[in-house]
């Protein structure tokens, strides 16, 4: 017995990680009765099309959001207001209009506006990736345990809320309700700042004087290398972030600088037991996210090993 | 037909993630004839009894370094100067004395002075490692495709540093030589400094006045979680190092402050442009590291995927 899907028409803008995932995965869950994707560059349109994953590839932000029943903005956060505009005079009454980007305020802000009355604005952020983008490197399991933070605005039709949530529960999300301010805050220490010491770290090793570059790779394995994931993260999407939620992410930064500034400062004074107590309360929250079930428990984020060599 | 082990007898001195890693790969590739393992606390000489992993268990490192052909510490660096101390009366005329700590400079400093003219002294630290500790975490398999870093004073026998780097080429590990003083000043960069910044930046997220300790577990996958494998690093190990190799990371400190204010200053003045540049850049390394055969080609370092949920 088949049930009619939770949208008859899907339309996505942008076919990266996000896009390319949420495609694949609502695919796979029968979500849509026709996916219909759109993309800036035809190098990437023509990729969808050659992928085959969803039903019709368009040309124009115009053409994917007709008669669609739910549009996702799968584009850098800065993209999205200018996108607002050009799908605004096309899009079907009663439909659902959501993004994808990790800062949420600046969305609300930038495209609410633009928006006609009689659709649905659900601005929506699934905390999830991984470092590669493109086309090719979505995959339907993605979201799994992960969670999607919905903002809508306070006037927002409950009704539309849920059945956003519907749509990512079913492709494996947890989903939670938050204003888009406080989820800027959140997400401003969960996710911005980490990327933006992951890549200060990263560009300071590549730069130094008294040790090369090659040995920087080599011996990475000391730790360095868990910081070269984020930081190999798409660049537009995270100048993007970074312009876009710089309030709270200089709120924290301040906080991070005093901290540092603190262990530095035992270090200099050769206060062993300022260090030690410091590493040891860091040790059990690493527990509380894998209990969570938000990380693995296997050692090394369970990276795969090779055999032992023949013995000689 | 059997060849001889590559060593009589091998004495651990310690038995956490490294001794109990070496103890496994030296077995499982037959390099000694015998492994006698000591460590300080009781309860651990208990568990290794009953791992059975090694042939004997002894309760002090006088005695377990008694005819051993290698000696190995497998200690935190700070205790590397006592445990000299006490072994060198006991040591074999002409055995390799070695550690696998992460500070070399010191280790030599504290160690050197004591031991025999009739042992061998050559410092060595395996580059390799997990977030997790203590006598069960160790696994043959650690050492694979990571480097060793041998820092042989200038007048020892190169026989005997080609005995040890056969040693830990049979458990997979890849060689390197070098001055003591350059691999602290590598090993700060690579190893020292992300441990510090990523004991500093899970600190910070969890004292924070505006977002709960739960928000910042439930939402960590956006990149914290990262940071906290290598915080939640054996606290008394990496005291000590932070305490024995001060002046390195102190400059390597210094190296990143001055590149975090240029990315503070680049956000807080909207300059996109010299975002974009820096973010670009630091992709490149980590394809340098893949590589390299030192990380994972895999995205997001091969964490483990759940399925789907079941349509509903």
């Amino acid at each position: 017995m088949s049930t009619a899907p939770l949208f008859q028409r899907l339309a996505l803008i942008g076919f990266g990680l996000i896009g390319g995932s949420i495609a694949r995965a609502a695919r796979a869950q029968g979500l849509a009765g026709e996916i219909v994707v759109t993309a800036r560059s035809p190098a990437t349109r023509a990729r969808v099309q050659e992928l085959g994953v969803v039903d019709r590839v368009v040309e124009t932000s115009a053409e994917a959001v007709k008669d669609a029943d739910l549009v996702i903005l799968c584009i850098p956060v800065g993209a999205c207001g200018p996108v607002a505009v050009e799908i605004a005079p096309h899009l079907k009454a009663g439909a659902i209009v959501s993004d994808v980007g990790s800062v949420k305020g600046m969305v609300v802000r930038e495209m609410g506006p633009h928006l006609p009355d009689n659709v649905h604005f659900i601005p929506a952020h699934p905390v999830a990736g991984t470092e590669h983008s493109g086309p090719d490197s979505g995959f339907a399991e993605l979201f799994i345990n992960r969670w999607c933070i919905l903002t809508p605005p306070p006037d927002t039709d409950p009704a539309a809320v849920e059945k956003l949530a519907t749509f990512w529960r079913t492709i494996g999300a947890n989903v939670e309700i938050m204003a888009a301010e406080h989820h800027d805050l959140v997400l401003a220490v969960t996710s911005h700042l980490p990327h933006l010491i992951a890549y200060t770290i990263v560009g300071t090793a590549d730069e130094l004087e008294d040790v090369t570059q090659a040995e920087v790779l080599k011996f990475s394995a000391g730790g360095f290398r868990d910081f070269t994931r984020i930081a190999a993260s798409d660049p537009t999407m995270w100048r993007d972030i970074f312009l876009a939620n710089k309030d709270a992410v200089l709120e924290m930064l301040g906080a991070f600088q005093e901290d540092l500034s603190k262990l530095t400062r035992a270090i200099r004074r050769g206060d062993g037991e300022a260090l030690f107590d410091h590493f040891k309360r860091t040790r059990a929250i690493r527990r509380g996210i894998v209990d969570l079930g938000q990380e693995t428990a296997s050692p090394d984020f369970g990276r795969p090993l090779a055999p032992l060599p023949k013995k000689t």
